[in-house]
């Protein structure tokens, strides 16, 4: 059957649409993004994971093995809490009860299940400024009101969380602690300590979302802030941070497998929430990345030392060729760096200016959550090879001297 | 590190909880389930596809099949829509554009997405009484007041609909025509045109859940709810129905693939708000299920045949041994029939009973939006041998005549 789509009065959808849906707007870098995906358009835009150093034979080994280890058990409903050993590996790494771990469909699940169970319309949501644009997603169908702190090299600014939770009511904070999504900054060890001892004594709970920790290009970690909260607390029901991380950017991105570790009461609610979100994560998933386990520390070799070479040469293109009064943080892992340019220039007309040269970034603004950093852009070094990294970068440079001239 | 969980004061998270997320509690039937989990009990109470049927070599071929075709986009971030020959297949089917059709990771994603696009906290939504429970977790976080619409043997009464919507402002509708969970029952041909007709001209979108209607037993089929609605409005975008279905029930559970196809102002807010959920379905699962629609035919003519035959020869057990005075509906399809006791009888407490007897069931009440029929059950089929099913009854038929004496 067939039907033709003209001259039929459309049903009024609009108006029964709920609250939040009517204040959810298709992404505006969604819509940008479309513009770069021309093939002859070297594209810093996305932040997609680099291809090529997907273990794309293991994965098929693995699919393998567990469809003949388990097999239609790896078909099958499973348990919403996730694949008891998937949960127990991940326990494993911070000595803490698998109860206390929630596999997710993806971290961005993570986010969603967390708003869901912690915010209520006009709670007061802290995040960073600029954050990642997702977790903005997420909570925003849960009605938050956002405050930013502001962020330097060094990440969070602590004293003005500090005077800002002396004076507000906070419900919650959402923090990328390691190579942050989009500044590629990195949280300072001793800013790690106040930030944990600060939102304990004001009893705020902290997200703290780490997909990107494990890809350090120097080896230098610090702990992360769940571990801070767990010695400061001396058990994990103590613990008043929320742990999320994933293997998108360590193994691969579209089987979707992450996670939340954190006290009872929030994993309790998280399984209830998940139960009526998707049931469970996809059982064979989970499984294949559980056989994948073995090669992780050899993939996150692999994929940190490409990265870190990307991001070196791009930082070096960088330095060579962007105008005077342009800055750009130096990150030492993960998958961003983060481009200021001159405060009267506005990144997201530019773009077009960028394109007609064929050469992709996402503006800055999307990334705060109430619209700043008009004259900020992020760019990913990971999925360009050394050519594209050299021809952007001379395209984007010639960009920003015309925008300055 | 590993952390003693005594003596540790617990950070009060119960109290930052979100209203919705307090009012969300464990599902009591999950509870019971795991009691019923006994390897010595025969369970008529879980809801799982026969793991036996499942196209286990052909799922292996399919995920080998595309990583080699696909290679590592197999295994890549995807857009939020979905893979488009999958899109396109499930649209061909209703002759409607790929545009209106969205991937979700389960039907329960589609009722959770659903739910979070259209219902405001206290909105009315209209379910059957009684309806699936798994829809009622799906929507309870979005907080709507339900109205329960009873139902007969012919399915919902469309009488009692039109006075409802005469005397109340209804939100949306959600409804499963074709062999009902829990009932096993069909709405009748004529209701349906009914339905259609009256919630149209009220303005009620209408929710169609659909997971269970290619295994007829018989081989009769009635059109969907979409289909009348197509017709009746002369075009998608007239439409008010939204209809949502899966793989799951078909193919395999586990890969947690279904759809939902409606209107585009839907399908533009279902796409916002799935990239705050999960960014997109996994997409090796996608790309499995579109490379397994060729067997599709072959293997809906397998589900149907054996769980006919199971329906079959547990009405006959039923017939032969239950009790004068319990009823119980005859499903010409699907996985579930349902049993109705006489009124003096709690199926929930009678539980403990049966499964001292070695069978267990679900009760009925929480399939109830308001907690009634506390005198019904639901009994599962589909993944039972003849021998498990004339033991089973035959314990439950003991069990019911120990309640009724």
């Amino acid at each position: 059957m067939s039907v033709p789509a003209s001259a039929v009065p459309a049903f009024d959808f609009t108006s029964r649409l709920s609250r939040r849906a009517q204040t959810m707007s298709a992404s505006a870098i969604r819509e940008i993004l479309k513009v770069t995906q021309r093939p002859d358009v070297i594209s810093f835009a996305g932040g997609l994971p680099a291809p090529e150093l997907f273990p794309l034979e293991d994965v098929r080994r693995a699919a393998d093995a567990v469809l003949t280890r388990y097999g239609p058990a790896a078909l099958q409903y499973s348990t919403t809490e996730g694949h008891p050993p998937l949960r127990e590996w991940i326990a494993a790494r911070h000595g803490i009860p698998a109860a206390n771990v929630q596999i997710t469909t993806g971290s961005q699940q993570a986010l969603d299940l967390l708003g869901k169970v912690l915010i209520d319309e006009g709670d007061t949501v802290l995040v960073e400024a600029p954050t990642y644009l997702g977790a903005l997603q997420s909570f925003q169908p849960y009605l938050p009101t956002y405050q930013e702190i502001p962020t330097d090299d060094e990440g969070i600014d602590v004293d003005a969380l500090e005077a800002l939770l002396a004076r507000t009511s906070v419900k919650v904070m959402y923090v990328i602690p390691n190579f942050q999504n989009p500044t590629g900054r990195t949280l300072s060890l001793d800013r790690r300590r106040r930030l944990v001892e600060i939102t304990a004594r004001h009893g705020v709970p902290v997200i703290e979302d780490d997909p990107y920790g494990q890809l350090t290009f120097t080896g230098e970690t610090y702990p992360s802030l769940y571990e801070l909260g767990l010695e400061r607390a001396g058990g994990v029901e103590g613990n008043h941070v929320i742990y999320c991380s994933s293997f998108s950017k360590t193994l691969v991105p579209g089987l979707r497998d992450a996670w939340v570790q954190a006290a009872s009461p929030v994993i309790l609610k998280l399984i209830t929430a998940k139960q009526g979100a998707d049931l469970h994560t996809p059982t064979l998933n989970q499984m294949i990345i559980t056989e994948l386990l073995p090669i992780l520390p050899r993939q996150v070799d692999v994929v940190k030392k490409a990265y870190g070479e990307r991001a070196a040469f791009m930082i070096s293109r960088l330095e060579a060729e962007f105008p005077e009064g342009v800055a750009f943080t130096r990150p030492k892992g993960g998958m961003f760096l983060w481009v200021t340019v001159p405060g009267d220039i506005d990144t997201t007309p530019l773009l077009a200016r960028a394109v007609e040269r064929k050469v992709a970034y996402v503006p800055g603004s999307p990334f705060f959550a109430h619209g700043g950093g008009k004259n900020t852009m992020r760019l990913s070094y990971t999925s360009a090879t050394p050519d594209q990294i050299r021809e952007g970068i001379h395209a984007l440079a010639g960009t920003l001297r015309d925008a300055l001239a």
